[in-house]
C-alpha cells in the first residue's frame, strides 16, 4: 500500500492541528524530515511522542510533536505517524505539501478508515458507525453510533447470521441424502424457526424510522391556526435550550426550522403556516407545505389559542391533519396556548403560554419521555442507517419467500437460494460481503483525514 | 496553579480533534476517566501515547489516544495530558463537560501559553509569535513569526538592551563619584553611541510598516478611470492563483478585496470605484473610498486604457492620487491594459491585456520582486507587532531625550532617567517588564486552546 497524508483535525485555524501519515514509508518519511533541537536525526519509536523541528531541504517548518504507532497496533493497522504542528492555515498546507513532495500522497476521504477496514480493524458497520460518530450531535446520535461501533449491533446481526447458516446447512444436509427422501428437520419446525427470524428483522426495519430520526434530529411539526402562537412556541422552545459548555460552531439552520437538544435527544422543530383553507395561492402553498411537515413529522404539536373555545371548528382543524398523515407512527400533542389570557374553562392536558414561557418545560419533557421511550425499544439496538435499512428489508423479503416455499412445501434445494439470498444481503451490512461500488458509496461519507 | 482543559484543535467537525489539560492534577484527572479496553486502570507514562477508553460515571464517552508530557518537559511546564478523541462536535463538548466536572476548568484564551510564558518556556515577544504563527497565511508570515518566535528578534532586542544598561551603569558610576566631578566618557563618545543606537532603533520603527503589511497582508489599491479593466484586472490576478493543496477553509473576504499569496507573500488586492468627479453623490462617495484605499495602500496600481491616448487627462488622474497619498511608502505601477485592442503606440513598462490575461504573471512578478526586497530590509528583522511598534516608539522618543540632555550638558542623574525610561519600554516587549493589562492584552489575541 502507498503511503497517505491528511489533516485529521477539523479545517480551519486553531491552537493545534494533527497530520496523519499511514503506509508503509511513514516512518521513513517523518523520520527523513524531522530533527531533534539540536539538529540532530530523530529515531521514532513505538507509541512515544517526540518533540521535533520539521524541514524541508529548503528551511524550518515548524515545531511538532510525532508519535509513531508501529503496524498493526495503530488506527489503520499500518504503520502510522502523526505529527501534531501548530494550527495555522499556512503550516498546515506546507505540512501536506512537504509530505507529498517526499513520496506519500493526499488521503482520500474515509481512506484511512477503509485501511482499518481493510486491515479487519474493524467491519464495515463499525466503520460507517466511526463517520456517526464523527457526526454526532446528541447523547443519543452519540449513544446509537457507539453500540454500533462497538459491536452490539453487530453482535445481533452475526446471531441472524449464524441462525441463517444453522436453517441452510439443514437443508443443504436434506439435499445430500435427497435420494432418500429425508426430512432432518420437521417443516413445522422450520416455519416456526423462520417466522421467528422474519419478526425479528421487521422489528429492526421497523426501528429505521426511530433510528434515523434519533440519528438526524427527530422531526416536531408545529401546526395550527394563524396567530394561535405557533411561531411563538418555536422561541419559547429554542430561547430556553441550555447553555452549551464551549461555541463550538457548526449547527446548520435554515429558516423555518430550529435544532435543539432536549435531555439528550435532538429534535428539529418546524414552523409552519397557519392552517386555512384560502383562496390566495401563495397562502395555500404555505399550507401544502404545513401539511407535507406534519406528514414527515414524528411528533405534531397541534398549537390552539385558548382563549377561544374549543369547538367543532378546531376538531375539523385537528382531523383534517390526521386524515392526511398517517398516525400510526406518529404522536400528536395538542397545546393549550396563551394560559395568560382570560378564557372561559382549563382544558385537560398541555397548558402555556408561550409569550410568558409557563408551561415550556413541561412540554418539552412529555415529548422527550415519548422519544426516549421509543429510543429504548429492542433493546436500543436501532437501525440508523440507510444502506443498513435498505439491506435488511431485502432480507425481509427473502425471508418471506422462504416462508412462501415453505407453506406451499417446495423443495429444499429452491427453500435454499432465498436463505442464501437472506444470507447475502445480511453480509453487505457488516461487510462480509462487498463490492467496490459499496465501499466507495460508505467511505465517501467520511471526512478527509478519518 | 488550577487544572485548565479546551479543545486545542480548530472548532467544528473533523476526524480527530485534540483536548489538552494542563495543571497539577492533569494526570490524575485524566487517569481517573480512562480505562483500558479490558476495563483496568491505566497509568499514564512521560511521553507515551496509550489507547484507551473514556467513561464518566454514567458511562463510555469515547475511544482516544492520551498522552502525558511531565513537567517541566511540556508545552506549559506543567504536567499536560493530550487527549485525541472522535472529532465530533458532541463527543468535544461532552468531554470537556466531564473535565470540568471532574475538578478542571475551561481555560481562558491563550491560558496555556501564558502559563508557558509564566514558567519562563518561552518570552512574552516568543509567545506573541506563537499567536501570529497560528494567524500565518503565507511564507513570508510565516517566516517572521518563526523568526520572532526562535528568538532572532529577541536576541537583536537584548543586544540593545544590553547597550543602553551599560550606557546607564556608566553614567551611575560617575554619580557614585559625582562629589569628584569625574567623566568616566566623554560627552561626545556618549553622544555618538546615542545616535548609533537611535538610528537603530529608527530603522525598527520604520519597519513596522513592512512587517505589518507581510504579516497582514500587503494592500494593493487598484484604481483608475470607468471602464479601464480594474475589475478584470483583479479576477485575472485572482483567476490564476495557483491551486492550494487542500481545501482549508477561512479566508475572510469582503466585497471588494481579493486576497493572494504570490511567491510567499501575502497580497490584499482592492478594487475601487472608478476615478472622475462626480455629481452624483453616491458614485463620489465610492471615489472618496478608492482615495482612502490609495492611502493605506503600499502598491497602487493606476489602471489605464492604452486603447485611448495617454494624455494629460491621465497625468492629471495620477497626480490627483499622488497629492493625496504619502508616497515616501508607496510605490506606484502604471498599468496599460486592453493591449489586445488596437492602438496607437506601444508604451514603456507595465503592457497588459486582463481579459487576455496576458502580461499578468509579469505585473505579479515585477509586484513580489519589490515587496521581498522590502522584506529583506534589517537582515529580515522587522517590527510586526503594533504593541512592540508603540514599545518602540517610546524607547526612540526617550532616546531622543537622552540625546537633548547630552547636548545641553545635563547632569548624569537627569540623563539615567530618559536611559532607564527606554529600558523600561525595551523590556515591556519581551516581557521583562510586564502588568497585567500586557499580558491580558497579549493573551486574550490568541485562540481558546492555545
Amino acid at each position: 500500500m502507498d503511503t497517505i497524508c491528511a489533516v485529521s483535525t477539523p479545517p480551519g485555524v486553531g491552537g493545534v492541528a494533527l497530520v496523519r501519515l499511514s503506509g508503509g514509508a511513514a516512518k521513513e518519511v517523518a523520520e527523513k524530515l524531522l530533527r531533534t533541537p539540536h539538529g540532530k536525526a530523530v529515531v521514532l519509536k513505538d507509541h512515544k511522542a517526540q518533540y521535533a523541528h520539521l524541514y524541508d531541504d529548503r528551511a524550518f517548518v515548524d515545531d511538532v510533536v510525532a508519535t509513531f504507532f508501529a503496524a498493526p497496533h495503530s488506527y489503520t493497522g499500518e504503520d502510522v505517524v502523526e505529527i501534531s504542528c501548530h494550527g495555522s492555515v499556512y503550516v498546515q498546507q506546507r505540512l501536506l505539501q512537504v509530505l507529498i513532495d517526499n513520496g506519500t500522497r493526499l488521503a482520500e476521504a474515509g481512506e484511512f478508515t477503509l485501511r482499518a477496514f481493510m486491515n479487519r480493524r474493524l467491519d464495515l458497520s463499525q466503520a460507517e458507525a466511526v463517520a456517526d460518530l464523527i457526526e454526532s450531535r446528541s447523547e443519543t446520535a452519540h449513544r446509537l453510533a457507539v453500540s454500533q461501533m462497538r459491536g452490539g449491533y453487530a453482535q445481533e446481526l452475526e446471531k441472524l447470521r449464524q441462525e441463517l447458516i444453522d436453517l441452510a446447512a439443514l437443508l443443504e444436509l436434506e439435499l445430500d441424502f435427497s435420494d432418500e427422501d429425508l426430512q432432518f428437520a420437521s417443516r413445522e419446525h422450520l416455519k416456526d424457526t423462520v417466522g421467528a427470524l422474519s419478526d425479528k428483522v421487521a422489528r429492526l426495519v421497523a426501528s429505521f424510522q426511530t433510528g434515523n430520526a434519533l440519528k438526524e434530529g427527530i422531526p416536531v411539526a408545529i401546526v395550527g391556526r394563524p396567530n394561535a402562537g405557533k411561531s411563538s412556541l418555536l422561541n419559547a422552545l429554542v430561547a430556553e435550550e441550555r447553555a452549551i459548555v464551549s461555541d463550538i460552531p457548526g449547527t446548520t439552520r435554515d429558516t423555518v426550522e430550529e435544532s435543539m437538544t432536549i435531555d439528550g435527544i435532538r429534535f428539529r422543530f418546524i414552523d409552519t403556516a397557519g392552517l386555512r383553507q384560502s383562496d390566495d395561492p401563495i397562502e395555500s402553498l404555505g399550507f401544502d407545505r404545513a401539511i407535507k411537515a406534519a406528514q414527515q413529522a414524528r411528533f405534531i404539536l397541534f398549537v390552539r389559542d385558548m382563549s377561544v373555545p374549543f369547538d367543532e371548528n378546531a376538531c375539523e382543524d385537528i382531523s383534517y391533519i390526521t386524515d392526511r398523515c398517517d398516525m400510526k407512527d406518529k404522536h400528536l400533542f395538542i397545546v393549550h396556548n396563551k394560559c395568560d389570557m382570560p378564557h372561559n374553562s382549563t382544558p385537560q392536558g398541555i397548558v402555556i403560554s408561550a409569550k410568558q414561557r409557563t408551561g415550556i418545560d413541561e412540554l418539552k419533557r412529555d415529548i422527550a419521555a415519548v422519544a426516549r421511550k421509543e429510543a429504548g425499544q429492542n433493546d436500543g439496538i436501532l437501525l440508523t442507517n440507510s444502506r443498513h435499512y435498505e439491506a435488511m428489508k431485502h432480507v425481509l423479503s427473502a425471508l418471506g419467500e422462504v416462508r412462501k416455499s415453505l407453506e406451499v412445501g417446495l423443495s429444499s434445494d429452491l427453500v435454499v437460494v432465498d436463505i442464501r439470498d437472506a444470507l447475502y444481503h445480511l453480509g453487505t451490512i457488516t461487510g462480509k460481503v462487498t463490492t467496490d461500488e459499496v465501499l466507495s458509496s460508505v467511505f465517501s461519507r467520511f471526512c478527509i483525514g478519518k
